[in-house]
């Protein structure tokens, strides 16, 4: 674990390479190999989906419809865990069902200005999303949690998952398949890869077109959520987990070891950056992230990604500290100091903040309430949580009465005139001319309208008027 | 323009043809030129692009601080304009601004729960955009105001323009100048293309690294934006222009064939599709379009427009009519029917309705209010109109009381060890031990605090306690 200090000449160099911790970009065999199996899928559906999971997942679902399990299914797989199974699942679904259902969206009510203009912005759920959730050797119910309640809370109508089976017995973990229980989840594909995000993307017979592809995968799903964007939404792009802790003085070394650690056992391109304005409680962090480190049961993953991509920052003080915090972007940032809400102010850039000592990260990967789908790799720059909001979309709503339209339609002229959109005026002219009764015949010729004056003398004093000067 | 009746047995496949407007995927020749100049002005910097302006634009703006323009250039832009242009521009500038102000955002307010966890989500601007404005051969101050105002509203601090100036020359259209003045953009730079986009996503000496770039642009600045996301954040990718009318036999065929030739002028493209129930109608719009191409100055490519990508749908009826608009997800719908306010609850996917006759899509491209950056090609499926929101993003913010920790423990500890991570759980055990002061000593050691049962039994009863069950 590296330790920089801020005072040193070398600090921004060592800093930046720091902060540059996520490639933006797939590598070019990760890409390519996606880019192909996107575009067997698409061209040959069911029958190549079969084949990768065949070759990837080595097991033979027989038929297309042999990959999809349904909500009797996941009864069955919740009844059959232990009671504290049960009970953490409920507790965690309940969190985040009230967190998001307390979400307020941005529409814009009706309002009628002052020309007698009607806008508005309305917002609808979409209709059809597919979640990814990892599997294979691991399972996550957290991840089926996190995202496809969200969704329904979004009042999207249809939800499907794609998670890959065991490997070589394509069997469905039942943690996973219980979690998409509690969660309302419709039907759950055991499919993974690339090739499950282009089934979503581009349906095949089994696997509907979706319209929104979300949630966390390995660099093939990566690349395939790229590849798709643009036919498809995305949630994000995700790369590996990161924290970064902000302590002073007054931070217990061992909690915020424990936290560096939670993260780095997820993988070993796991970032844990701690950063204070404390030597003391630097150089205490290190020493118990190396005895908490002993008997971890992922201390090989946990250590090589302290080792390889952890960093330790001594700050001149804790304002520095704050501003470094931010330049990181962190998916996750825990704050370990005295009065600890009182810098969320100062911080724009976090995918999730944790507020004080009692809140460490791993209640919000499991049971909080907000989704611990987050942006990564300095993304949360400017993305944001997975919520609501990324089920449902907006759209503008506009209504003109006739006067509102001849009060705007001298400025309309202007600028279709600049942009030599000269159609664009005639169609407020056809209009126009129709509301004034006398020139009703010549209005259905809008091209003669159209060289006219447009009529402002009639309008002078009127209300709507009052906005064009 | 062809004309296609949902009864005729061969109108599913030709409605699929016509939905199938836009590609989702950049043209190969057109993707490796983007790559190479994003490539390059990446590794170059200001010499890349001061290359490029050469090539392309045919100008040679010296150094590189030749291409940026101020505030001074906008103001003197803007009183070199008619009386007229500064009243629409400003008019313009007022409704947009005062639409954008209307946009709620979707913060969740802070709330401590029965368990005493206290959740929020904040709102924050991204501190610096990079605007698209398309130039060279035409003008559009309309998407400055249409881009740059959303921006400004959302407390953006830093908004950059780029836009190609005219080409041989450099020079920069007034209007557009003038635009930056009333929308109150910081600097224009007179760049454009995929090095443009480049310089915006990782920054040159002259034009800085932004967060997020947005507006529209022609291919290459399409293709170089889905290039760099993930880098930086991006709008959209945005295709051609496209308007879908829905009419009933009441309608006015002048105004509808006026609506659909104001879309088909904006480029040969574009696409406009009538759909009504009313045989009649769509005949008489039919007529109405031949008559009114004959002297619009745009002829050839609204033509063009119109030939090749037009489509009129005779439908059933209006619930069918109605059915198809969604399914198609226009950028802009305009609902020619008698109370088509009534319509708009069974709609969800265009990016804009127009609602009723005296609506011409003209006047959201101008200055309506809504931003006129809209979701083409059908990706109104998941996709918004720019607005605020656009230049927002959301942070999760947690904080736990002790008392909450110890609440939820036991399920965390359930779902930890589920997903293999005893890491997460330790990091909880550490604090909940910690919080239980007789066994303070072994707090600090939570490998073993981990293996004991999690502290329940001191729960029992208390409010946090309910939310376990």
């Amino acid at each position: 674990m590296q330790k920089l200090q801020t005072k040193d000449p070398s600090f921004r160099a060592a800093w930046e390479r720091v902060c540059a911790r996520g490639s933006d970009e797939d590598e070019a065999p990760v890409r390519e190999a996606a880019q192909r199996i996107v575009e067997d899928v698409r061209a040959r559906g069911d029958v190549a989906l079969l084949e990768y999971t065949r070759r990837f997942d080595g097991w033979d679902p027989g038929t297309a419809a042999g990959v999809a399990l349904g909500p009797d299914d996941f009864r069955a797989a919740f009844r059959g865990l232990p009671a504290e199974g049960r009970r953490a699942l409920t507790l965690a679904a309940k969190r985040v069902t009230d967190f998001h259902a307390r979400e307020t969206d941005s529409e814009v009510k009706p309002r009628r200005d002052a020309a007698g203009a009607t806008l508005a912005q309305v917002v609808r759920p979409l209709a059809r999303v597919g979640l990814y959730v990892p599997g294979g050797t691991a399972r996550y119910p957290s991840s089926v949690l996190m995202t496809a309640i969200p969704a329904k809370v979004a009042g999207v109508r249809e939800i499907f998952v794609c998670s890959p089976g065991v490997k070589g017995t394509g069997e469905m973990d039942a943690w996973t398949l219980a979690a998409c229980h509690v969660a309302g989840v419709g039907k759950l594909f055991r499919v993974g890869g690339a090739q499950a995000v282009a089934a979503l993307a581009y349906g095949t017979g089994t696997i509907p077109a979706v319209d929104k592809i979300c949630g966390p995968g390995n660099a093939y799903v990566a690349a395939a959520k790229r590849l798709v964007f643009g036919r498809v939404d995305i949630d994000m792009i995700a790369g590996p987990s990161e924290i970064l802790v902000l302590a002073d003085v007054a931070a217990d070394a061992a909690e915020v070891a424990s936290d560096l650690l939670a993260q780095a056992e997820h993988d070993v391109r796991a970032v844990s950056v701690l950063v204070t304005p404390s030597v003391r409680l630097a150089d205490a962090a290190l020493a118990e992230v190396e005895r908490q480190l002993a008997d971890l049961p992922r201390r090989e993953i946990a250590s090589r990604s302290i080792q390889e991509r952890g960093a330790v920052v001594v700050a001149a003080d804790l304002a520095e500290a704050v501003r470094l915090a931010d330049e990181f972007a962190p998916e996750h940032l825990a704050l370990h100091a005295r009065n600890a809400a009182r810098l969320v102010p100062k911080l724009s850039r976090a995918g999730a903040v944790f507020v004080g000592t009692s809140t460490p990260e791993a209640v919000g990967d499991y049971l909080a309430g907000p989704s611990h789908v987050l942006p990564t790799a300095g993304t949360a720059r400017f993305a944001s949580p997975l919520s609501v909001a990324t089920f449902r979309r907006r759209m503008s709503v506009l209504e003109f009465t006739p006067a509102a339209l001849a009060a705007v339609a001298p400025a309309v002229k202007a600028l279709a005139r600049a942009e030599g959109l000269e159609g664009h005026w005639r169609a407020v002219a056809v209009r126009v001319e129709k509301a004034a009764p006398v020139r009703r015949r010549k209005a259905a010729r809008p091209a003669r309208a159209a060289r006219r004056p447009p009529p402002r003398r009639p309008l002078r004093g009127r209300p709507g008027r009052k906005g064009s000067r």
